[in-house]
């Protein structure tokens, strides 16, 4: 399993972004091909500080290759014409293979 | 489940800060009281561009008192002391509670 994380930075109007990605981001995102999962996750800070981002997506998929096309295919090329519309405070993506760096064990 | 992410940039020395991470670091994270999972991955770039941090560590809790138990904790304010043995390029912490903000299913 592959994971495509796109941590999206605190918008100014929260309820447009929400409407946004409720109403037209996630549809796209929905038809990308062979993605098994995905999860967003609205972001909370530690410690008494604010979360540096406001929301997070995770889209799994399979493989590298089902990755690569979905994110070449129309549904992809969508999305991010699509991130100017709603995400002007900036969106950092980036891919989180499974395979753990370094597996440890919790106690 | 409540995710605790630590988002590592990347170090200027990449083996001094695995062996850190694996020796010193890793080993004070599985103290934390309560946590249920350790996931450790090193990140990728999409589409050409790097990625903007090199590993997210993903450590997950059944809940928000038990999260709370562990940065209270002395392995918790331990693992807080560490990081300036290791993260000098910086960490950015934040939470991700299980629930969906918008639940959406893929096609």
């Amino acid at each position: 399993m592959v994971r495509l994380i796109a941590l999206y930075s605190q918008p100014d109007d929260t309820d447009a972004f929400d409407e946004h990605y409720r109403d037209v981001h996630a549809p796209i995102v929905s038809r990308y091909p062979k993605v098994r999962d995905i999860r967003l996750t609205k972001l909370a800070g530690v410690a008494g500080r604010a979360a540096p981002y406001y929301l997070m997506a995770e889209m799994a998929f399979d493989s590298y290759d089902d990755l690569d096309e979905a994110l070449s295919s129309e549904a992809g090329a969508a999305s991010a014409r699509d991130l100017r519309n709603f995400a002007s405070a900036g969106v950092t993506l980036f891919v989180a293979p499974e395979t753990p760096a370094e597996p440890i064990e919790a106690d």
